[in-house]
């Protein structure tokens, strides 16, 4: 039901901005390449008859009436802002998958009961400003509007000043109704290409613990200080990445830990590390098993700083428990995955998504597409056309059968 | 024979600039508080009669007349650059003891037979400027002057270029002659203090070996990738600094083993880390044993890289041997210390010091005093007026029986 050509093209003309040497793509969050990407977007939507709002942290909404345009709209979405070295497809599928999807229903002449929007939500990945998710943390109520505003990048930017500049500080209050919510996305994991499965059906997200650990000892002269008398604090910190490791690999079901952080002070050669700074990523799908990876984490990080003489201060960032999103919205997508005869799967998801906040307001449901050696957050993420071609339709399918007609 | 009180007083007014929250010093290689250091450096030495003269690597040689000015000069001198969070007498200490040597015999009317030169190298830390001891290295061969002007410091800025801007890109010649090189300095290290010695005599320096290591891992979502088919970077890293670690406590001897610098590659809290950077510096006093520490340092990088299925890069970055000092000068520091009354004994220096290249060209010694707790390359370094009254008495001494009445 979808134009496979025209979405491909979109694809590649939105890689174009922020191109990197490698194929890849650098939208961090409110740069000038995301103004540029959001640019592009936004004349797309109006080229296809749709009504563009942007909120007060600078979301996107384009719409496209309904027959009954007072009610709540069905949105589909995600995201444009990428990963420092990020790939082609990662939030960007689900954008141009869901303009693809208004462009069909226009081209067939559809008529939707509810009105149908995409949504482009601010900062997904987290890199840039962190926490990530923030835009659809703040239309949830996740986040308040002002701790969201005042968030300073690692470059020194402030986010409410960086949405000013790039135009994007936009007028629409943050309570934004929506009916419900999909979300296309590829599988930035290897389950689906291993299995040989065309579509996922999303049942819902892991949990998540994000933390930042402090590591303190004495800085001191690598030459004159013998051995045994050091307090290296990246010796220290470098244990407890052993640890957090280990916390994964020995957890059952399917755990993710990792380090994706580490920044070492004084930063000179021939000085022993006084402070370490990293931060700390932990997942499961089980919140019972994620409470005991907490737990294993933080004795872990106790023992090996009482062993090292180092001080060690863990502080919370960001978690979200695990998410269900809504039974008859999943078996939707199931539904329309089988209707075109596409093999699929039910997929627990490892990432966060936007869907994972909005899934707690209004009835949510994700599609995953396979992608390249399940590959994402590297520039050399890719999917095949004909992939993404399956998303967009089950997407297409499952967005009729919800906004009515 | 020198005056106490105005070498605790010189001191303070060069901790003043560059002085830290902490209670320490920045003056980076050639940035503007090294060249403000300098600056009131050179101004003392006008006052106190000598001649100032800068050559094309910015050392500063400050020359008071021998009775035969045409024989070569005896040198005193160290550095007045520090680390990032440096102290307020590593380096510094030497200059101005040296300094306070020069204005004693002028109060003394003392003449000597050489010339008496006092001698600020430019760069001995290494740490804005990578490797150390540039300025003594250039003036003994070590280095030619045309790689270190082309040095790229980590804040981007040329060698050359920064010695032109500060003022210190001199016209003299960089074979500077010398008849020999005394250097006083603190120990940067615990043992004097430990035993109660108030003098060391520093019979040669440990040898050293700097390294550069490059980890490439793959990076990927820290979401969904499961542990199993992770290459992390920062997690092979982490098991080459737990091994360099034991490379240094494995070893019999005065060992040390550090790393300093570790960067993460692409720096991003939900992403897998595809490549980290880590320098490495080992040090022992026998040579045999050093060969053996970087042979099993490089096995266990190796044996690491494989196991985790991440490439690994050596690049040898600097070194020297072991250096011993002059035998005979040495001894004039010993019975200089005992004239005095002082506590002494012989010391190898754990750091590298100027010293070490100059030893390679004329005959050289250093003496030691105790700093506090053994800290050094801290902002909390420090010493006792006492401690460094004592130093700069036995340089006194030792001075005049090299430099000839
Ligand atoms: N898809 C994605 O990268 N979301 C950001 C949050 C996460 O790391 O799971
Ligand atoms: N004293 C000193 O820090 N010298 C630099 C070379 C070294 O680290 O030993």
């Amino acid at each position: 039901p979808i134009d496979a050509d025209r979405l491909w093209d979109s694809l590649a003309s939105m890689a174009k901005i922020g191109a990197t040497a490698k194929g890849g793509s650098c939208r961090l969050a409110l740069s000038d390449e995301d103004k540029a990407g959001r640019d592009l977007f936004v004349s797309w939507c109006e080229a296809a008859g749709c009504a563009v709002t942007i909120d007060r942290i600078g979301n996107i909404f384009a719409r496209r009436k309904g027959r009954d345009d007072s009610l709540a709209p069905v949105v589909m979405g995600s995201h444009l802002d990428t990963q420092p070295t990020g790939g082609r497809f990662d939030g960007v599928f689900g954008v141009l998958a869901a303009l693809e999807v208004v462009r069909s229903l226009n081209d067939r002449g559809v008529e939707t009961l509810h009105p149908v929007e995409v949504a482009v939500w601010t900062n997904e990945e987290g890199s840039r400003f962190s926490p990530p998710m923030m835009g659809s943390g703040v239309v949830t109520g996740i986040f308040t509007l002002e701790e969201i505003l005042d968030k300073v990048a690692q470059d020194g930017a402030r986010l409410g000043d960086e949405l000013v500049r790039t135009g994007y500080a936009g007028e629409a209050p943050v309570d934004h109704p929506m009916h419900a919510y999909l979300e296309a996305h590829i599988e930035q994991g290897p389950v689906l290409e291993v299995e040989g499965k065309e579509i996922g059906v999303v049942t819902g997200a892991q949990g998540q613990r994000w933390y930042e650990v402090t590591v303190t000892g004495v800085e001191a002269h690598a030459g004159p200080t013998p051995m045994r008398l050091r307090r290296d604090a990246l010796v220290a910190a470098s244990a407890m990445v052993q640890a957090v490791q280990r916390v994964g690999l020995e957890t059952a079901g399917d755990p993710c830990a990792t380090v994706g952080i580490l920044d070492v002070h004084p930063h000179s050669r021939n000085v022993i590390p006084g402070r370490v700074f990293f931060t700390v990523d932990l997942r499961h799908p089980n919140a019972d098993t994620l409470a005991d990876m907490d737990r294993r984490f933080r004795a872990a990080v106790a023992e090996i700083a009482e062993q090292q003489g180092v001080g060690a201060e863990i502080a919370d960032f960001w978690h979200f428990p695990p998410t269900p999103f809504a039974q008859p919205l999943v078996d939707r997508v199931r539904e329309a995955a089988g209707g075109f005869g596409f093999s699929h799967r039910d997929i627990v998801s490892g990432a966060g998504h936007d869907a994972v906040y909005v899934a707690g307001k209004v009835p949510t449901a994700m599609i995953f597409i396979p992608c390249e050696d399940g590959i994402s957050h590297n520039e050399v993420e890719n999917i095949s056309p004909a992939d993404g071609a399956r998303g967009a339709a089950v997407l297409f399918e499952t967005l009729v059968a919800t906004a009515g007609r």
